[in-house]
């Protein structure tokens, strides 16, 4: 038996913020209190900063393959810099072959993941092909814990799956108590576009963004509400980059669907204009969906505040731009798409959102750990403070500044997209399980004490 | 120094949910935990129970004049029942007298209430009339603590205020930091409604409902909201009862506007069948605005868990049938609109919210005491269990059952439009800054217990 | 017996467009064909242009009081001018005094207008006040030929009406069979927005647009199609000038009610850039609605191709710059409000509207001429080039250009907003009841050619 | 040179309705009037009649292949049929093969037509491959007169295509000039909603109706608009059923899109109780998209008037009970989808939308005959009985009555869906180019007499 009390520090959750310390055993939060004066093992000082409960990204690609490739980080050097940047858990993917059983496809990946990771993590699985009876395989791994499964509504023969398997999907998920995710892009009008721009000499990375219009973006989105509609589904869509998407959800939450969804940190932060200019370094920002014009960042901003946007992910997927990026130097469709970033989400956050006065502290704790501990049926274990969750604490400086860099992380990518950005905050301690993983801002060798999480059933954030 | 320990009980807030004990000392909550063998002078046995923040009531009338008389409860005795439905925290009305500075207002009501209410309590300043310089009065108020007034829409030469003054109000409000709360009917074309009902004939109190369409609320919503817009200022519409006006509020939302909105437990359980047919037991259910068809009930419950609903208040306002509501035997327009309720609101939706499974217990507390209290500038001493919040408890047996009835009471009216129901769940104690006022169900008498609390800006509930 | 042959030219309709000869009998068009070798006394040669039905102008002040003064052009001069643009038959106003029957404020002007006026005319009665049991009133005047009524949501003090007379009015409109037309704007909170302008010392004219913002406009005309919803009233809402308030128009529509709305040729052509400066030149631009930000002209076109427009007014009602206008040269609100134009509307759309693509010439038709006509109980004697219709003829020449001012006007006012504007098109010929009123573009001496319409039920123009 | 007069009736267009006598030489309209005393060599006495433009109808089947079967009638009994109800022009379809050029099958339907039709006819080109370089056929059609295509989003494996095809033939379509027409239903879901309904044993032709909601009707439908916003295609969408749908098409025409819709009579007079129990006589009502609950006619009529919808054709379809049919006795998929109908549009049209109240006479002809014309460039030469016009006339006895009835019908089907009906109003005469094909209601043998008709551009409606 260990204990620990942090001190000092001010809590903060999806709906209270107030002084206390918060003492741990063996892992678990035990009790909050001031001058209670109890016995505690270890002392962390936590004076004059908040205490956030760890954060949850559900949106984490580590050991992934795209294209001939496979991401930069593995669980890890992706876990490493998730807990560097207050978040204590992720939620990876386990992809089914063609012809392969779902429950297959996710042991793989357990298996791949034993005594690697430093924080605590899950799998969604990726379906691509529900032929014959592989339906049944969804039933099994949910009993497994991998409550939640993806598909994309993009990428024609690599991952597209067509409406009929969305739909099967959905339904059976929804039975089985998990959540369904969708990709929402139509990949079928966007291969016209990016193949004719090809056919036209577009090869250049720039065409990558203006050939996936936000149109088809919340067309997507429509198309999928309307088939969770039809079979009852709690849907879940990734990435939403745009207004006009962001809007097809609006319209599904106001007609009462179980429809939710999360945007990312650089579509909060960066637009379009980055694709400007033929220079192949535009490669960098090559991601799906693309980054998008200005004016889309007040209306996903909106969109949080109004909780039409229910989390904030970070779609962490990194290649990098020296053997892997490159390897569409001559064609945009060959670079592999996605970006790291994993280890920047709450400081982004905390400064363009609580800093600049757009959404409040407890709606932070909201939007990266409790809604999606909820969603992601994690919830009362993680995404919490409270007495009996899993002490996973993330002490942040309020006053501290963080300069975002890829040479101070513990990602294996070659480049940031926020490299030199200065933040207001800093994270002090990062504790998973009630194990100060984070110390001053270094992340120490903590491989293999994160742990696979069963996940239970979705649950709505309110 | 008093310290009192509540035990074995599951605590819930707007967002977490777990089994802790509770730690109390002179009135505040010093600490929350399990297994922390902390002594205590008292200790309250709640295994088995929920132990829910105090409820907060922002729309309650005490001591309230209306056509010739004065509604039926007092501070006391309206506490008093208060209390026993679990609401630690009332906002009653001063009423300005035309002419009169809204300080002298403010002042009558706060020198009437001294001394009898048995839990805390504030006001709203009601503005009929802005006149000369009256305008000022809005500092001072929201400087001694009443920073919310309400305007009518409705009862022209009464209540109603044209449009401008809402609009000069609503301006001077949002500088001041404070909330400005709208009835909202279209009075002038209601009374062209009702006294066309009387030419024809139609005396009897169904009319009262036949006379005030859904149309004409959800028209002075969205006039409110168009002038709340132009001033940028946060505006609170009390008691909506209609698909209509509901939409309004979420279109208002939609655009980012700083709109909030309220309902009642009569419009969620009742609906307008109760009109039927002339006998005069139908005034029972004569209050503003009257019940609706039952199709509106879903669509209000459907935005209490969307968030267009913020609040759930009682608008307990009581006449007694016998001397007061009969002095509309003749004519529907002289019968005292408002019914009673402030000791049902917890129970009544605990049984067809949370038990019926139309929201989760976070949703409930919610609405009836974290967000009334971050709207009203009452967060974080009302509202929260959590470190440092005033020990306003409710102790809640969620296997109880109660029947509800006038008779069991401390109001004052003579009669309840719930009487004889039965609902899930029971109210075991209420613990006013630690002070149990209701034990195992009955008030005591502590008149006087009940303090006038300064309020301050008002916060978003999320 | 006279017979008229109008040769070679194209006529157009509200459906159709097609080359025939034109041929009318005692003032009445008896017949279309080729070829058809009919003996004629006259010959008009219409070869290359284009024969529209006359204009009808729904919305036209002469003889119209404001303020302390009076529009610069009578029955005789409003009229010659609006023939001179092509307008054959015009709507002006009949204001009721307070305390005045209806029919009374008719036969005023009926009586004043009698032996003045070039082309045939009807009124409209301006209803401010239905005490007592005035609105029997509204029956006789329908009888009268006189099928509209107009009341003001605007002006507080002079023309505005409560909500509750508006809703009678339409009420018993509705059951006439005739069309209520409603000014809409918020009048209570544009007067607060005008006096605080004058308090802070802002006299100038360019305040007049400042004070009378999109959303109070939008706001009126959604609560005036509430009210029309209760009763089932026909309405007609005069000068939309913004996008929010064709949205509502739009949304109306939707829903199925028989909502009709106007424009007026200066909210499609200017915007309200004219209003920079001090200069109390911009007193000419002070009309209501006030001119708009640029952005709004393309909805507005937008809503006149989808039909949410049905017709297009001038709202012609001219006050001369010298010794009307300049009142108000130390406070705006002294500045009698209006504009002339009823010369220029054929032209300024088919110009805007026809040459530069936005719409067809069937459309021009049908919103100039038909839609009018069908509307304010005119068709098909007025609106109609076909057999049986009064043969009111505007002979259009598509490539001639006109240059538009004040000095060729037959219109008493001393400037025009449009002075020096060239546009493609030029009036030949205009023939009201087969006579040639306007010939090579000069309008004759036909004061009392013009007589009293005696107009019936409202028809939709679809 | 012959010439005939139709004498004593009232003529009616889209816009207007008028007392006239009808010239007519060589087959086209020459001119309109009154008593004008031209020498005739026939007299058709009208009196008493309306007359209309004759019927345009531009959704039909004849020769048409479905599974493995044909629809009952051909380019000679399909036009008798439509001539008998009114229609003077059809425009039937020409089906590419898989792999075929466009213009060979335009080219095939031509040939197989030639010498065949009693009234005039068209073929919009059915595109169900686009592959090598497939796509110029496009730009050949148009030139040869096919200036419209259709694409099925339903069907997959017989007719459907995926998104990037229908966006490939939108864009080089409204380059072209021409309109895309598209079947919009979701075929992959419906597709697995069908074959489970199958797996459960329910294989009664019910389950036709049951396995293809409206959802996924209106889903398609705004993701066709989705994909015509992103190339600007005028798009016309076939038989819309139901209120999701034509809400769908509203919002795309609110947002200024050139998109456009037909629904069909028996939407408007038929509902799915035909489909309730197991009886094989529901087959008879099997057609695409199935008949709808009661209350989507309202939204259907209410679209007409709103000019949501802008035509009304027939799908006329037809497959005999009796060897056709009853194919699919032991399976619903096995029913080739249609009904007839092509005789009978005209007076459902005029009995339950004129007759009744819902639409106005001059609506009636918009929807018909002059949209369609304009719609499919054809227009003025048809949809039309201004001068220069082709003299196709129908004449109609607004005071007789027709019972429908397949055994008085030219059509080839052994039913009828409306057998036995009666209905208000009867054919007198039917001219085709002049000629009268349809005497005393009965359609002469006048194979051959109709021609092929070369289309051009389409025009918008107004």
């Amino acid at each position: 038996m260990t204990t620990t009390q942090i001190k000092g520090g001010t809590v903060v959750t999806a709906a209270d913020r107030f002084a206390a310390d918060l003492y741990i055993r063996d892992g678990v939060v035990i009790g909050l209190g001031q001058d209670l004066n109890l016995h505690a093992d270890t002392v962390i000082d936590a004076t004059g900063c908040l205490l956030l409960p760890g954060g949850v990204d559900p949106h984490v690609h580590l050991d992934f393959p795209s294209l001939s490739t496979t991401t930069a980080d593995d669980s890890n050097s992706g876990t490493a810099a998730a807990a560097q940047g207050g978040t204590t858990t992720i939620i990876n993917f386990a992809m089914q072959q063609y012809g392969e059983p779902l429950p297959a496809a996710l042991q793989r990946s357990v298996d791949q993941a034993e005594g690697q990771a430093v924080i605590d993590y899950g799998f969604h699985v990726v379906v691509r092909d529900l032929g014959a009876d592989r339906i049944r395989g969804i039933d099994e791994i949910v009993e497994s814990g991998a409550s939640s499964i993806k598909l994309f509504m993009a990428y024609p023969g690599e991952l597209m799956v067509d409406d009929g398997t969305l739909l099967i999907a959905m339904e059976r998920m929804a039975a089985a108590g998990g959540l369904t995710m969708v990709h929402a892009e139509n990949g079928s009008a966007i291969d016209v576009l990016a193949r004719r721009a090809l056919a036209q000499g577009h090869t250049s990375p720039q065409w990558h963004g203006r050939t996936r219009p936000t149109l088809l973006e919340a067309e997507a989105v429509h198309r999928a509400t309307v088939l969770a509609e039809l079979v009852g589904s709690p849907t879940y869509f990734v990435h939403i980059s745009c207004a006009e998407a962001a809007a097809e959800v609006a319209q599904a939450k106001a007609k009462g669907l179980p429809i939710f969804a999360e945007t990312c940190p650089h579509y909060l932060t960066l637009d379009n204009s980055v694709y400007d200019g033929d220079s192949f370094e535009v490669a960098k920002y090559v991601m799906t969906p693309p980054l998008r014009e200005p004016h889309h960042q007040d209306r996903l901003w909106h969109s949080i505040r109004r909780a039409d946007l229910d989390v904030i992910s970070t779609d962490h997927c990194p290649f990098c731009m020296v053997g892997q990026k490159d390897a569409g130097r001559d064609n945009f469709l060959d670079i592999p798409n996605g970006v790291g970033g994993v280890e920047h989400r709450l400081l982004l956050l905390f400064d363009r959102g609580v800093r600049a006065g757009r959404i409040s502290l407890e709606r932070l704790v909201a939007i990266t750990s409790t809604n999606p501990a909820k969603l992601f049926g994690l919830h009362p274990r993680k995404g919490s403070l409270m007495v009996g969750a899993d002490a996973d604490v993330v002490v942040l400086d309020p006053t501290g500044r963080t300069r975002l860099s890829v040479t101070s992380s513990p990602s294996r990518v070659d480049y940031s997209i926020y490299e030199g950005w200065t933040v207001g905050g800093a994270i002090r301690y990062v504790l998973s399980r009630g194990k100060v993983v984070v110390d001053n801002g270094v992340v120490g060798d903590h491989r293999g004490h994160g742990r696979f999480v069963a996940r239970g059933a979705t649950a709505t954030p309110n």
